[in-house]
């Protein structure tokens, strides 16, 4: 049995169709009933695939094939973020889903089980509550996941009811890791390296750690047209030399470190009136967490600097630190070996962006493969991978689980 | 009779409780009620103090002394931006109503008739619609001014009929400007300054016009942690290069000329995004217009190389431009020679900010004496001028104006 790439194709087609919006997009939010329809179509095709379908109490999907013992995970996420796009997450899930196809015909032969997830409310745009299925499967969920509110004001747990899944017995979900030989996860890249490389796929080495601050700067608001140059303290000024700055740091600290400016805000914000309150966000990652936080380091020092030299006051928040995680070297090689097989290049590559596999891969043997996103676009009704790309990927996963499982 | 400072600090805090904020600012916008009350206290005070009382179809409220001829004319404003001060427009009307009071014994001396005017809705914080009362005294008015709206839909035809005065005789305001011989205008400096220099006042010598530009930038919005730095688009870092160089700039063109970006924003505006788009304010002010245009000029030209080398699309447009207007070097002499007869220094300086006495200085001999703000606080209800200050005002404008009218 070959790889029918077609038909991959129009399983995402068919799935884009649940959460369809005006725009072409997808908004398919994670513990909705739109999410649950789409997991819901592809039990059905799980099902078809020979493949013993159930759900966890966390409302993940497992379809498994094979018999006891400790499984290889096959998983990616079918929820999106508002205005999506359709192959971030589900295209992980129909690769999967054929990769078991192809190992159905040899259920004898494996060694191990195999095990497709469709893992719950990855995005977390709904309760902001990111990688909820993956970490009730670790028993990773924090006290309070159940009384996060979405923006009217309904619970997780409320949510969780609606949908038939009792709040209280989601510690069942939890697994022990020892149940899980590996876990493998393919996903759009989200960015443009691979497209700009030429390269279909890349094998994932580490995911980097986000720090996010916010910063503030106080200088004196003032009228635009009645102060000299001279006389001013302009906070916006200072934020503009920082950010600049920022960018030059980054650059310069390593290749795969980034810092990002998504967010700037100025008080009173009137045409003429010199600011009197500046403020930024700062996202600064990298996947190894000494350069992640010497960054951090010097963008503060910079700052420090910046507004002693202006007499501006200044101020930083951490609102999030996660430390990098860095893959399996095991499941990196298994991925590069697969690619040789294939024989497309091997392009190893950090993620930039966090994923459920961040919170496997402390715990069990972890690796991820990045398909190429045209033009690097994300989280965007625009996002597209080819499907020759895809056939690459799902012949590389293949011979991935080929390789640990038979 | 000698200037009595104790009774107009008295007549500001009367002043201040009409139309007094919670924070202990003043709002009383332009043609409203509250302002209507002020003038009404003022016309009191003016006809206390020996002058003919009348209103123009402006709501202009005009006090006269002596007979005919061209009169040497004394005006500020009563009305306040939201939250103001108490001295901003105030002070000018109770510095020139003393001064008319001093006056007041010479009528017989007086060579020149002399007018004490507080003119309607200088700031135009209501509709929009500055310098309204100086601009209706000089058939300067733009033809769709009555139906100018407030916030609640309230037109200005509406505010001025509801206020007794006929919208349509509105063009019964214009004065030919023969009837005025010189326009004397005292003004705290809403700047820092004569504080810094420790003057109590300055001669003005021009008034700066503002370019008002909106700039946006477009470059790519992509996820913050796929993105290496080398592939991206980042508008806002192109945005704070231009904001940094703006201000180094405006500090080497000219030492009255400024730049300030009041307004800044980005899209979509998310931590964890990298802005497609970002745009910024930009007021540019000189006494000079040629200094002023070459400065956007400049700006604008580092706004084209720094998008140039960034690939970033930028747009700007010009949302106001007004030429900077000198003032009357006759008026200047006459006001150096008073501050020389008061004992105090003499400061020239711009005006950055806009006034009254602009829309004067084209058809009339127009001065300007600028009146220290303590810690340059303008618009705010932290506004202050010290009482020694406003008394040697007067003296100055005092001189000045015997020096004229006797």
């Amino acid at each position: 049995m070959a790889i029918d790439s077609a038909r991959m194709m129009s399983e995402l087609e068919e799935l884009s169709c649940i959460g369809r919006t005006a725009s072409g997009g997808v908004t398919r939010l994670g513990l909705t009933a739109e999410n649950a329809a789409a997991k819901e179509l592809v039990a059905r095709w799980m099902g078809q695939a020979g493949l013993t379908v159930r759900y966890d109490a966390a409302a993940n999907l497992i379809g498994r094939l094979g018999g006891d013992g400790p499984a290889i995970v096959l998983a990616s996420h079918l929820d999106s973020v508002i205005e999506g796009g359709r192959f971030d997450g589900p295209m992980g899930v129909v690769i999967a889903l054929e990769v078991a196809r192809l190992l159905a015909g040899k259920q004898g032969e494996l060694a191990r089980p195999v095990e497709v997830i469709a893992l719950s409310d990855e995005e977390g745009a709904r309760f902001g509550t990111g990688f909820f299925g993956s970490r009730a499967m670790l028993g990773k969920l924090p006290p309070d996941v159940l009384d996060r509110q979405d923006k009217n004001g309904l619970t997780v747990a409320q949510a969780m009811d609606k949908l038939g899944y009792p709040p209280h017995k989601i510690g069942q979900a939890a697994r022990d890791p020892g149940e899980i030989a590996a876990y493998l996860e393919v996903h759009v890249e989200q960015g443009a390296v691979l497209d700009q490389l030429d390269c279909p796929v890349g094998v994932v080495t580490g995911i980097a750690g986000p720090a996010h601050l916010q910063v503030t700067l106080q200088g004196r608001a003032d009228h635009a047209g009645a102060t000299p140059m001279n006389l001013r303290k302009d906070p916006l000024v200072a934020a503009a030399q920082v950010i600049l700055t920022a960018e030059k740091l980054a650059k310069e600290i390593s290749p795969t470190a980034v810092a990002t400016v998504g967010k700037v805000w100025v008080e009173p914000g009137a045409v003429n009136v010199i600011p009197g309150l500046a403020g930024f966000s700062l996202d600064i990652r990298d996947v190894e967490k000494t350069t992640r936080d010497a960054l951090v380091q010097s963008i503060l020092a910079i700052l420090q600097e910046v507004c002693s030299a202006r007499q501006i006051e200044w101020a930083s928040e951490e609102h999030l630190c996660v430390d990098p995680v860095p893959l399996s070297s095991r499941m990196q090689d298994t991925l590069a070996r697969a690619c040789g097989k294939a024989g497309v290049p091997i392009h190893n590559m950090p993620s930039g962006a966090g994923h459920d596999a961040m919170v496997f891969a402390p715990r069990v043997e972890t690796g991820m493969l990045f398909v190429r996103s045209r033009g690097g676009v994300s989280h965007s009704p625009e996002e597209r991978t080819d499907e020759t790309d895809i056939a690459i990927a799902t012949e590389v996963l293949w011979r991935a689980v080929m390789d640990l499982a038979l």
